[in-house]
């Protein structure tokens, strides 16, 4: 019996190009969605408009627009328009700025949005968390009251480097970055920072001695959050609180301008002048004695904006089946907050109430954003005076009961009972920004979830192989029927082998021959090949070969052989170049487990037919 | 024709317990090479006497030590010391510590291995890196000419802090952080600092005016240089390296002593006293003022301590075909750096060029450590004060000529060759030591490493799989023959799908179909099944789960649906607690390819025989 041949060679070519594999790599890393291949196969001209297109994309949506879609844009833009007010009001008033800024911010950086962002979904506007982490940041540097343009331009400051960092990862496609803020990270996030908000609201709302109508408030905010509960199981009631921010304002303003509330005691916004944003170029301060401050709350709100901005777009757009580019998205993002820094706008991104009501108000592009920032803009130049009637606790109630909403507990509890780690890093966010600061609890949470990651690089999962049919292998554990092979050790390996594991993958290796040996005697298993199923392994690097060589010594000693199974182009190519192959030899390289197996069996028989004979003859 | 029926059934078994599955993932996390396994199966008596041998590995060795061993022991033992001598004195002045501490840190630490270690060759001693880091972290906050009290006090804490952190990284098993200094970060970071230390000492050897007989030097040092380089070619010549350095002090003491060198300008060490290692417990210092800098310098000389005293540990067990566990090992250094700050000694590991020189020298044992050891002691009551008229440009040439040895330009040649990622990490610390800050070059290269770590985990590369046999199939750009088949894609995931790579995972998939879709009439597949191989996928997170969600959704839009094919234990567990696979139906679940392909292309023929007979009907 000779040998058996296999049908199809194991592929050795030479190792690629160091420039084709950098090609390749760079590709996959940066350009994964492929966003430039609509442009392959066409002329110059219509590449160039293409071009355009993509990198403006209300050129390739404006003129195909049509009046009929205008009606829905129509009614979604004034919806999140009278939303708009009353929420940036509020997150002014809790960032400590003054009101007006929250209006000034839903009106330039929706209109910059409308004309670079993809997404049709997306409502522009400030959000409570980042207007929180800006605030935290920069009043340990100056306080609101003592230099309020000061405190102001330090926010703009910190909205331009936000803008400056989103264009920038979005140009260099470095989106993937934001994946590291991980759904169980933002839900703890989330749910920690709405717990602060709303703890920080009541003592306010608490503090007000002389208020003649507290019980009222409380009816208004049970009201609210009733409905938005409501809300939740009935998707039609949308509408109630959608609207149900500015009617609390509008009635509170009323309330208070017939009842001359103030002079009963209750606080109310105060005098909001007329008039649209004002250039704040002037006031962007780069001093060095406030940059470390502002650089950080920079880069923690970008990142925040845009995985809020980002993960939001990208759900609504799946619903539709539609796609967002999520580096795109990010210097659409960028380029709003840059241009709203420089016309006294502070962060903004896509919040997710804002855009589930534009979505559930019926919008149907980018055009809700362009009425809602033209309400606004009507709003500032005509209206603005009457919201200074609005009383703080309307603002309060308005800002609680959008931040029960982000208090997710069944997001928890599913992630409870699906997965204890996501579980432990969405409440490490959680009580990491209720016990200790906001930028702490967050920095923990991606730290713990980033030991995770690596932890799956540290340790990757090996498994012993069983026959289950001539021609598969599984896993022994999991298919405990399946039968091994006498004299061999099947192992599969998974994940890449480099420095970050390979003493690991070398010393559980060694465990599974040694506890393959140290069975009793009838299951004993005398190894003599170990096949190595690297058809898992995604790439190997100089500290992973070593670790082969060591192994194969290692082994060498207790004379067994080592023989690999199916290598990936990538892995092949540096086995090829560091000579490992060279040194294990052609012939101890299959291309599939069967092959390996009828090889060694084959060698298995001729030696002990061999020993046979060398006894026969002694 | 019904359809074929698989032989085995895919395992659907419910999940595993949380505490069955969190036992499972410590112990590989925790105890990959499995340290117990002598343990099971034996009495209570026998365990107690194995866990002491364990823990303790003198009790296991010194009672089976026999005197034929003790020559040889004894031999490497003096020569060790011969180094010892030399070395620290050298690293001490490098360190500008009184020179008679480096003696003093070749007395107590070896001792402690001895008691504690388990390599074999590993010989114990100073090394100039870690020298020099301390002492640079140390300078920052007072003057060795200041202060020399507090100056030696805080080099003494920040070896009980490195040594409290070795034996805590060993006791909770964490030694796998120290992978993550990969090789390459440690070769251009010991070249890095080697470049510095050798220019710090040419400039000191180059200010010295009145120096007489400055060529001799040269010559010295050019002959010290050669022999190392002669010695790496022909390692028998090895003994002319191991005592040139001893050979060196000894020739400049009894030539500063005869010609009164002193008075000719040339410096000498200076007065060194007779008697052993005091008490240094009331120098450790923790006031707040110093602490930052000392837990830093702790910090990082406790990872590079470990990294390369394991590693040499492991190099030199493997030629001999032994293991070395190295969580035990950090914690007989960590045991002896807290015993040496006690007792006047900083710190110390298990250096190369001493440890070959063990090794060459023909060590057996431990006991190698301990014969040094006594030569200190000897040389502490009654030789110390000769060794004070060493001249100082002797020890500059001991310095320089060991950093030489460091700079290993070879195999930054190799690397280059081999893995240009790997290069470029080496180069970073190279660079990162010589041109910023020794810290900022590791923490910049170790950062690099991570990234690429955290790459291979945000990037798994997916490939589609053509058929080569009917059973095997293969990556389609590596076998280039392999065919398609008609309607379906069959890809191959690899390593984990969760957070950092979900989305990429999904974009890239949704790219394959399009891909697929796009090519030109006679090529293009109308894809109706997408086959994922999950048999690479190792593991699944809940976001991971809602990408699969999304993927469901965005290919029922094209009228594609998902099968999946071998997924592994751990993501059938999750697939399952997620209710993925009731989503999916159990029908669309498969154990080989070749089982899915058979039953796709079933109900392929069906339904295109369906539409058939409905064009016949019409």
């Amino acid at each position: 019996m000779s040998s058996p041949k296999s049908l199809h060679g194991v592929n050795y070519a030479p190792p690629r190009s160091f420039k084709t594999v950098l090609k390749a790599n760079l590709k996959e890393t940066l350009f994964p969605d492929d966003p430039f291949y609509e442009f392959k196969n066409e002329k110059l001209s219509k590449r160039i408009l293409k071009g355009i297109q993509y990198f403006v994309p209300i050129c390739q949506w404006l003129p195909k627009y049509k009046f009929g879609l205008f009606m829905y844009d129509l009614l979604a833009g004034i919806t999140i328009a009278s939303l708009a007010i009353p929420q940036g009001i509020s997150y002014a008033k809790l960032a400590e700025l003054p009101p007006i800024i929250g209006l000034y911010s839903s009106f330039v950086p929706p209109l910059i949005y409308a004309i670079f962002g993809s997404s049709k979904h997306l409502a522009v506007g400030t959000v409570a968390t980042c207007s929180l982490i800006i605030a935290e940041a920069v009043q340990h540097k100056v306080k609101p009251e003592d230099n309020m343009e000061l405190y102001v331009g330090l926010f703009y400051t910190a909205a331009l480097i936000s803008g400056l960092l989103q264009t920038a990862l979005g140009v260099l496609r470095l989106g993937f970055l934001v994946d590291f803020l991980s759904h169980s990270t933002i839900t703890g996030f989330m749910g920690g920072t709405a717990l602060i908000i709303c703890l920080q609201q009541l003592k306010g709302m608490l503090g007000l001695k002389h208020f003649t109508s507290r019980t009222d408030v409380y009816h208004v905010l049970r009201a609210v959050i009733e409905n938005r509960k409501e809300r939740k199981k009935k998707p039609n009631l949308f509408w109630v609180s959608a609207i149900s921010p500015i009617l609390v304002v509008v009635v509170g303003c009323l309330f208070a301008y017939f009842f001359n509330a103030e002079k009963h005691g209750i606080a109310i916004v105060g005098k909001l002048n007329k008039g649209i944003n004002p250039s704040s170029i002037h006031l962007i301060n780069f001093s060095p004695e406030y940059l470390p401050a502002v650089v950080k709350a920079g880069i923690i709100t970008a990142m925040i904006a845009i995985a809020e901005g980002i993960a939001i777009g990208r759900s609504f757009a799946i619903m539709d089946n539609e796609q967002i580019d999520g580096n795109k998205e990010m210097v659409a993002i960028g380029l709003m907050n840059i241009v709203g820094s420089l016309t006294s706008c502070y962060l903004s991104t896509g919040p997710f109430s804002k855009t589930a009501v534009n979505y559930n108000a019926g919008c149907k592009s980018q055009m809700s954003n362009v009425v809602m920032s033209l309400c606004m803009l009507l709003t500032l130049l005509f209206l603005a005076p009457l919201f200074g009637y609005t009383p703080l606790v309307a603002l309060a109630a308005i800002i609680m009961s959008a931040m029960i909403g982000l208090m997710d507990y069944e997001k928890a509890v599913h992630l409870y009972k699906t997965d204890k780690f996501d579980f432990l890093i969405c409440m490490v966010a959680f009580f990491g920004v209720a016990f200790i600061s906001m930028d702490m609890g967050l920095i923990l949470s991606v730290g713990l979830a980033l030991i995770r990651a690596l932890l799956y690089v540290a340790r990757p999962p090996t498994c012993k192989l069983g026959t289950i049919t001539n021609t598969a292998f599984r896993d022994i554990e999991q298919y405990p029927g399946s039968n091994e092979t006498p004299g061999m050790l099947i192992l599969k390996l998974g994940s890449p082998i480099y420095f970050p594991n390979s003493n690991y993958v070398r010393e559980r290796i060694l465990r599974w021959v040694r506890d393959e040996q140290s069975l009793e005697n009838s299951q004993r298993n005398e190894i003599e090949y170990l096949l190595l199923d690297f058809g898992g392994v995604t790439s190997i690097d100089i500290t992973g070969v070593e670790t082969l060589k060591e192994l194969r010594r290692c082994l060498a000693a207790k004379s067994i052989k080592i023989i690999l199974i199916n290598p990936r182009l990538g892995v092949m190519e540096k086995l090829i170049a560091t000579k490992f192959i060279d040194l294990l030899g052609k012939e101890s390289v299959f291309l599939t487990i069967e092959e390996a197996i009828e090889n060694c069996s084959f060698s298995l028989n001729s030696s002990s037919q061999a020993k046979r004979e060398d006894l026969e003859i002694a």
